[in-house]
């Protein structure tokens, strides 16, 4: 419970910053909230835009194997059928018919009163422990009524008439618009084999217990995507090699099941496979590539990243090995990507359903071989969970002059402003210089906000808060010497510089960034 | 009829097109399509992605009066309370008791059979017209039932009680997240009235009859801000004078009612502001600069665009005044564009229905004025009408040495690669040549696609199928000279230039392609 208190006290601090500085909001506030849905306001949008921009380019834009994709939200009924989730995608849960008439979560109440793992009973298995262990609501004593399986898929009607035939689904993942879109993406394309299908795209899941703040929600940005291949050919990766001395740490179902050790074991990705830890190289390597992209692109410390195994008995239907990239926050390590190998499960599913031919066709010398493919990996990663981790690593309390300066240490190309301008004074001819060099930042690309209110002090303060790595103050002497002060958030150190090299100083310092901090 | 078969037919080639070239497919093709909703393939998306982050960076990220928001899709109940969505965005609906069973728009049958203007009557009052004048079904001649009201909302249930204390709504407009969010955007943000508040997002709206392909949908995303003034100072707009030459075409209530003539009237922007044709200053400048923004940035023919006033029957319960900037389609003129004044009603509404302040405060020599700000404009434009445009106007067909050539001429800042790499024969120097340029194009921040697959002719029609401004192809001599070829997509002129002014070429042609298509 120690650790839930410390959980619940950092989340109540990041909340309140997030809440301050135009992060995020409940939405609709002045109406009580809704529980698991959040508003963003001006900075969490353009911090979050640019997180989606650098896996967009990162992963589609700037490779060869990778196209985008984007399925509508309100979804065909058969596709979530044919996939499983119309059976499947539940949570068992149980109603208190005494004084509190609360709802629970069955399988919750088994494990934590009986100690039971909970992942291979059914409903009826469950409701007969429930009988059999004379289980009572943990909230009031209450006894418990008959359990229910409730699907986690948010439903609504297509049209004026509310019959089955009209009842359609919010997606809870991109995925299974990327498996019903295969054939026409592979059809009007030129993709060859491997590739993967991407999509960027807000997914709704119906959770009976939302939480903590961004962590557990309702409707959250999930990026994903799906990589196939011959399914004859799931370990050719010859990008392997582009990865393989990325150093990583691996907590695989030996460390968990054995408890030999209760920690991850640090290895270059190389010895993971050679050591036959993964079942399937291109998941070794998309694990590695997203590892780097966390460190590299996110700057998010490596230190804290570990690969996480599922056990046998967390996988889900379509998953034949599942592994998780956790992140270890200040109260524990919890999951920050999902990487799942979902076989050929999919699109053989949709094959059958939809009676359609989802083939993928190669000519070679041999001829022509015709196959369903292999998702041999699922990159899938949640915008806001990146943001939290990003506010979580980032946020700090620091002691400056007997004062506390509340600082966000995160990587400048996801900051909400590149670089912020101050003249140090509202005299015109201090004005007008700054504004002169405001306009021409913009011009070269950067994204900028003029700033002229109270002392430089309180306008350093206010940066900080929000993260901007480099501010530009403008005083008396620019005016004869054509230099200005810029000043670093994390050091706060000033530099003066002349102002023909301010955009050429502001890119270095920018793409240096990573390697100074570790100096 | 004959226009609607025009366009019928018009709209089909493009979806044909749409669907053969990656843009956009039927959601859940494999399984029927769902009426009113659409997948986009690789090159729409990219196209997409860059219409919008094209709007942001204009209206959001480069200016000091608008911030960012992003608001929950599924949203709180009472937001639609306070609104009026729950009570007014409805369609009045009437069921064939006959043999067809069909569902018919009242209004509809209203306007079409009695030449009746049906906004001002209630749905009672249309039921009277039916039984008075015997209306009775136009597809089976069968009676007609009882009419009732059809909320456009969908609606679903958060959590897993289905009471209607659970009832949310898919939000149908974005401008009620930034109106219910106004409160903690000023409490967190510096922002100096006049101001706006941005939202691109995901919108739907239950259409009781989805139709012409991008047209009329159930999803799409739609581009909005509120831009709020001081309720006494709505006509102070000092940045007018940035946008008083722009000409334009005025479609004034004047023109539509008195039937003087039957066309817009071009004159410039500030003659329309001196002749009184606009209620108010700041409308009439976002109106401009949204038709800037069309022409300059998105490529559109501003020939094509026109400035039409709603007329009073027109106008929403929220609306002082509303002008839509049309296009002229191969079928007629149609909104492109809506910009309406919705005044103070909204955060009044929100307001007396919350219980919370909305008010601004303003500090200046007079002391601390306190006031509900006014939404002097609300320019509202939707991704998928902007591709859809974009498509219609570029769309080409034209004859080349005897064989038809399909080209989409769009804005090279537009097309889904800034610029394709070829070469010219799968011989290991000249790949390994153009596989450098391809490389060193990306690191130059170029959207770039390799292709060598089939004939030079072959490449360069797949890319003038998509849009792609320009190809580089790579040959024997380049290895010699360090030269390329440049093809431009739309004269197909073929210029020869060292590989060492690639990039500047590439800018150069791209910065002045309005220039160049007007010589």
């Amino acid at each position: 419970m120690e650790l839930d208190e410390d959980l619940k006290q950092f989340l109540e601090k990041i909340m309140a910053f997030a809440n301050k500085t135009g992060i995020a909001y409940r939405t609709g506030d002045i109406y009580g909230g809704l529980a698991g849905f959040w508003d963003f306001g001006p900075i969490g949008v353009e911090i979050k835009n640019r997180i989606k921009d650098a896996w967009w380019t990162e992963f589609v834009r700037n490779r060869d194997d990778i196209v985008g994709y984007e399925g509508a939200i309100i979804t065909h009924p058969k596709v979530w059928e044919a996939s499983g989730h119309l059976s499947s995608f539940t949570d068992p849960l149980i109603f208190c018919e005494g004084k509190c008439k609360k709802k629970h979560r069955l399988d919750h109440l088994v494990e934590d009163q009986l100690h039971i793992q909970s992942e291979h009973l059914d409903l009826e298995g469950m409701r007969e422990l429930v009988l059999k262990e004379g289980l009572i609501c943990p909230e009031c004593g209450g006894k418990l009524g008959k359990p229910i399986t409730f699907n986690l898929m948010f439903k609504t009607q297509v049209g004026p008439i509310q019959d089955s035939a009209s009842t359609v689904y919010l997606r809870p993942e991109n995925a299974q618009l990327i498996f019903s879109g295969f054939r026409n993406v592979i059809d009007s394309t030129r993709v060859k084999i491997p590739f993967g299908i991407a999509q960027s795209g807000i997914v709704f899941r119906n959770e009976i217990s939302p939480r903590n703040f961004l962590f557990r929600v309702r409707e959250y940005e999930l990026m994903e995507f799906e990589y196939f291949t011959d399914p004859q050919k799931t370990n050719d990766c010859p990008v392997f090699e582009d990865v393989n001395e990325t150093q990583v740490n691996i907590y695989s179902r030996k460390e968990q099941t054995d408890k030999i050790s209760d920690d991850f074991v640090p290895m270059s990705i190389q010895k993971a496979w050679d050591d036959q830890i993964f079942k399937n190289k291109w998941q070794a390597y998309w694990l590695a590539t997203f590892n780097n992209w966390f460190t590299d692109k996110m700057g998010i410390n490596g230190n804290k990243l570990r690969f996480r195994q599922h056990l046998e008995s967390e996988l889900s239907h379509y998953a034949l090995d599942t592994w998780d990239i956790e992140y270890q926050y200040k109260f524990g390590w919890k999951e920050l990507m999902g990487c799942a190998n979902r076989t050929q499960y999919d699109l053989e599913q949709h094959q059958i359903h939809s009676k359609t031919k989802l083939h993928f066709s190669e000519t070679d010398e041999t001829g022509v071989k015709r196959y369903v493919p292999y998702v041999v990996a699922e990159p899938s990663v949640g915008l806001g969970r990146i943001l939290l981790t990003i506010l979580a690593d980032g946020y700090q309390e620091e002691t400056v002059n007997d004062r506390k300066r509340v600082v966000l240490k995160i990587h400048p190309s996801l900051a909400p402003y590149d670089v912020a301008v101050f003249p140090l004074q509202r005299k015109p001819q201090i004005l007008a210089k700054a504004q002169d060099i405001f306009k021409f930042l913009r011009t070269q690309g950067f994204t900028v906000n003029f700033d002229d209110g109270g002392s430089i002090g309180k306008r350093y303060r206010r940066h900080d808060e929000i993260g901007t790595p480099f501010c530009v103050t403008v005083d008396f002497d620019t005016l004869e010497d054509e230099n200005i002060t810029i000043r670093d958030r994390d050091s706060m150190q000033q530099t003066r510089i002349p102002i023909e090299k301010l955009v050429e100083e502001l890119k270095n310092l920018r793409n240096n960034y990573l390697a100074a901090k570790m100096i």
